[in-house]
């Protein structure tokens, strides 16, 4: 797959020529030819000699935008002023804001909001702790958690540096779900000390989201924490990847007509997105799952087996496959990878089983190259938004903490992830399945929502609180009685 | 003083009655005679026989609310409906959102925003720390920090309750300084735990504002976070107070016409605010102040002097006065009050020097009733919003953030306190000076900048980065050269 000139690095040239020259048709094919695409021209200053452009170009990374730039410098009589760059430019000053919701305009305003009319709802929450989900931020606010352990595929880069990645998920939340979420960047490498930092700031919150927090330290911080805290505590990487990967293989098996409780399953890696998988679709019904890691598939009789691999062993590989992953994909229905860039190839897809379904997520580069997939598979996906149907986390998590919090939830379950995997599964009508489109678009505007309904129906039943004629989120309770 | 109907008690009445009743005058003539205020009457719904009202009456406090309400019930042919609360209907779902600066309206948003562009952005600031002031909130924004020990002068009601308070704070340093705050309210209550989460948290923020902990754990909180953060730590309740009080101090002895240097100063209150205005007393050049606490005038030979005692005394009373507050306030030329209420009377200020200055701050009742104390001194002022002269935080803390921020300041010194002091004090000009204006109100417009200019002035001479000529802040560089 060669690179595609994409917005992720689109540069804006600024440019100045001679006004009667043919410079602007040099200069766009010159563009063109070194393979980077025009979107965009504008005047800065023009007269009646010379003129100014500013030239907007998709390259397909940082040395192809250099390159452009080098031809550019070679044509005669332009000259090249500052190159700037559009996914800096978004990123300058920040991208979260933290507005008062109400105007402070004078004061009686300030009386209200502040002092001395916040002293009673102060004195009202210490009565009734309960209230603060009704007067304070809480009711809406989830805080995303990193020790920049495991940022993107880049690794071990520090809290600092983790903190675009985390005002990205805010924004992402707040697009998405309206949630209030704020980056909590934790300059802490303990898990003791992880733990005990998240445990101090929850007071704030209504729900905690984990990310990009390295394997097998995350597992432990998530499992304290969900025990000793009394709101969500969600890590995305596992979760809401297991809601979004068993969600498509729900469509894609309608798609093949097979039955998630006899297909053969292969799935690549063990990490933290991959047992979380393997959880949600044991929980799901499937029962021939076969996992295998770098050392190959996972097996009870394999040696060294530490961590969480004894558990996987013990559920999975009911027929006893030993070997490599290309062993195991031989006769599968459906493989799913969260492992490593192009470990397969077409002749492994070709063994698969009739109307296979590939599943190749490793990020940036998949397992297998999806074009060469689809020449065996019946259904592909992957987690690239310039191929048909992307496995997107945002198709989950948003809808998940909307259901969470509006069900004041004080934990979720695997029946509450697998609701939303099969809501939004949903999404996709009978009449618009097809093999190219067995997931939703993250810009579908029923996603959240649907998901949203789902897990809040199943944490009220869960909970005992169900509204059970309706489901519907009982009515926040006015500013009665509080005089 | 009777308390007054105030907006913060201010409650919505449901009625309804007979439309062709004098009704209307009946409901508002009661009102007014149990001395409440009608300042708003809406038609909810009316008929050819009843109308429905909804009136909005400013009461002095819970009980009187409560005797509005059973007053009213007692009209006949009035029906009432729900009582509504103005104060909590403010604070419903809370008082913040986090918002995203850029709208994400289709893929090419989601790739500049979220992944794959801002890996690059997380790879520019791994590799210069610097840059996340440029590339993230972390520029802008500054965590407000309680454990709920000490909420207002309401004691330690925890974390949760603390919440409205620091909402309402992040609201103002908005509002007033456009700084982007959160609330961080820490389930902790050890120093050692406290300071730990604090610097776990650090790296979003530009600095640190602690509120309402309780003294003297606060001293040692802020001690160190100054020590081991490089960003500022500041303490409302102790910098924030002390800058409003020496700017108050400034303008009033311009009024009396006496100087600082010579002027004898009592100091009421030894906790967190007593001591931070006495050091910057102390910077601003005072040279005899007397600090009384609970158990009388501090002095070298007094027993028992504990935490900062022992500094205080040997740093003030060069008379060695001893004996009560009222022995020290005897000829007094100043008398600085943040301790609790009606400690002094009428004779004590008549016992003061010629043209006195008395600032009663006890919250929410003054030292002394300011208006017994307007008739001996010639300069009063309070923490009330209902009496001239508000020596209100709000002054403050939102222009010495923005300073501070602006200059990428590492940490504070008592001289930019000063420089702010001076600056709040000058916003006051020499034709608006008088007795009943030492003091700007918080909404008029050139307090934070002018507060802010003179920090950032300060703070860049000190670290020695000034632009000489102009003071101005280097403008933001673009997202230039990041290919």
């Amino acid at each position: 797959m060669t690179p595609q000139p994409s917005v992720s690095y689109s540069i804006t040239i600024r440019l100045e020529f001679a006004a009667n020259s043919a410079a602007i048709s040099d200069i766009t094919g010159t563009i063109e030819k070194m393979g980077g695409s025009v979107t965009a021209l504008d005047v800065n200053a023009s007269g009646p000699e010379r003129m100014r452009v500013d030239m907007t170009v998709l390259t397909a990374g940082h040395d192809h935008a250099m390159s452009v730039v080098e031809a550019l410098k070679g044509i005669e009589s332009v000259e090249l002023g500052k190159v700037s760059d559009r996914t800096f430019l978004a990123h300058l000053g920040g991208k979260l804001e933290v507005k008062s919701k109400h105007p402070i305009r004078h004061r009686d305003d300030l009386s209200l909001v502040y002092t001395p009319g916040v002293a009673r709802v102060v004195k009202a929450i210490a009565e009734t702790p309960s209230d603060a989900r009704r007067l304070t931020i809480k009711r809406n606010t989830v805080a995303v958690v990193t020790d920049g352990s495991a940022i993107l595929g880049l690794g071990d880069l520090g809290p600092l540096a983790a903190l675009p990645v985390m005002e990205g998920k805010a924004a992402l939340f707040k697009r998405f779900a309206d949630i209030d979420a704020f980056p909590i960047c934790l300059d802490a490498t303990e898990v003791d000390d992880i733990v005990a930092h998240v445990k101090a700031i929850a007071p704030v919150f209504a729900g905690i989201n984990l990310e990009d927090i390295s394997a097998p330290r995350c597992f432990e911080i998530e499992d304290r924490l969900r025990q000793e805290l009394d709101i969500p505590v969600f890590h995305d990487d596992q979760h809401g990847t297991a809601v979004c990967v068993v969600s498509a293989l729900r469509n894609a098996l309608r798609v093949v007509e097979k039955d998630i409780r006899t297909v053969r399953i292969v799935l690549s890696g063990a990490g933290a997105a991959g047992t979380a998988i393997l959880r949600l679709l044991k929980a799901a019904g499937a029962e021939d799952i076969v996992v295998a890691d770098i050392d190959g598939v996972i097996h009870s009789g394999r040696k060294n087996l530490t961590g969480r691999l004894p558990w996987i062993a013990g559920v999975t590989n009911p027929r006893g496959i030993t070997g490599t992953l290309k062993d195991a994909v031989k006769d599968a229905d459906v493989f799913i990878g969260v492992s490593a860039a192009n470990i397969l190839d077409e002749d492994d897809i070709a063994a698969m089983a009739d109307r296979s379904v590939v599943f190749a997520m490793a990020n940036p580069e998949p397992e297998i190259d999806p074009v060469i997939a689809a020449r065996h598979a019946e259904v592909v996906a992957t987690g690239r938004s310039d191929f048909a149907n992307q496995i997107n986390n945002v198709l989950a998590f948003p809808g998940v903490f909307r259901g969470l919090l509006d069900a004041r939830a004080k934990n979720f379950s695997d029946r509450m992830l697998l609701a939303a995997a099969e809501a939004l599964a949903d999404v996709v009508s009978p009449e618009e399945l097809n093999p190219n489109y067995i997931i939703p678009s993250v810009f579908n505007e029923r996603v959240t929502s649907a998901v949203a309904d789902a897990v809040e129906q199943q944490a009220r039943e869960e909970m005992g609180t169900v509204d059970t004629i309706t489901g519907a989120i009982p009515a926040i309770k006015g500013g009665e009685i509080h005089l």
